[in-house]
């Protein structure tokens, strides 16, 4: 009983990550009802996606595609220090460290991480075009900021190992019980990588 | 560090209904990079949504906006039985009732519920379009399928006394124990209303 353009609207809509028939019918709704101006903005937004937005193509972050080229913000800041990289699995783990203000030097964006089970072996990661950026940058200290997962780390442990002959120094962000966190509620493993990671107190000379 | 083009899009997703700057940007991240073939489809018939759906002005159920009138595709249906009429709160109500199949006549979309701690009275409400219809469209039986909440209730209170000079027929949709749920679970509103609206069983003479 919707009409064919809005029911067409709300399959569209459901192919967005995470979002149902039911969720997708009341963006749907509220596009058709409510806030017809945003239909309009987000319709010609949309259309020019595609061609306006693209990956950067030195680092993976997302970048405004110019005619002759496409490179993000972070490359484009000279006063980054090149010689310091931090490898992300997405995007969206480089805006979180950016937004933290603690990283100075630039970024990978891996896009995606080890799964055997998913059929994503070391060949699906661009494991050589991040040599060819290391080379290429002069990078001196790599940061591997995947997440502390399963994939995530056996991931920093292949980059690692592919690494080594470089001699470019390797870390691992640290993880362990969060700010605010309560330990109580910690899980175990959190809680163990709490402990194996800790650091020493330096009460200073006062 | 997000383009400027891609800050706006999550900004623009964020205002759907229940959507925060995170699932925005997990939504807009999804678009770039993912499923730009989504994007420009999303794209196209979002652009055009506000001249091509409209609200039935008969009903206020969603329709395709034709040149000369905009009439949902139940309002066209000759087969329907026009002198019976459902009132519903929104179009979403209007959908879950068509798929029931239990409704064989008409609708009336009322868009809102009384709410007078967000300043809806029965001055907002439309009631004097309501009242038209059931004289224009011969109305002889109005079921009032308003929600079972409070605002619900009142709603259905005020239209069933609005109406009780025209002589038509008026009935609230039945509240109860759902099927298949569990009396254990069921609160206690709905407990009482199920034993209020209890029904005689017909063993019939067999």
């Amino acid at each position: 009983m919707l009409p064919d353009r809005l029911q067409r609207l709300v399959h569209l809509l459901a192919r967005l990550p995470g979002v149902g028939e039911k969720t997708a019918l009341r963006y749907a709704m509220h596009l058709a009802t409510e806030d017809g101006q945003l239909a309009t903005q987000l319709g010609a937004d949309l259309r020019d996606l595609a061609t306006g937005i693209g990956k950067c193509t030195c680092c993976g972050n997302m970048a405004e595609i110019h005619q002759d080229r496409v490179l993000c913000d972070v490359c484009l800041d000279t006063r980054r220090d090149a010689t310091v990289m931090c490898i992300v699995a997405k995007v969206q783990d480089l805006l979180a460290i950016e937004n933290s203000g603690a990283m100075r030097g630039r970024y990978f964006v891996l896009g995606r991480l080890l799964s055997p089970l998913d059929g994503i072996g070391p060949q699906q990661l661009p494991l050589e075009a991040l040599l060819g950026r290391i080379g290429a940058d002069g990078v001196q200290e790599l940061i591997i900021a995947t997440p502390p997962s399963v994939d995530g780390e056996a991931t920093a442990l292949l980059i690692a190992r592919e690494v080594e002959s470089t001699g470019v120094r390797v870390s691992r962000i640290a993880s362990g019980v969060p700010h605010g966190g309560d330990l109580e509620y910690a899980d175990q493993i959190t809680l163990g990588r709490a402990i194996d990671g800790r650091r020493s107190i330096d009460v200073g000379d006062s």
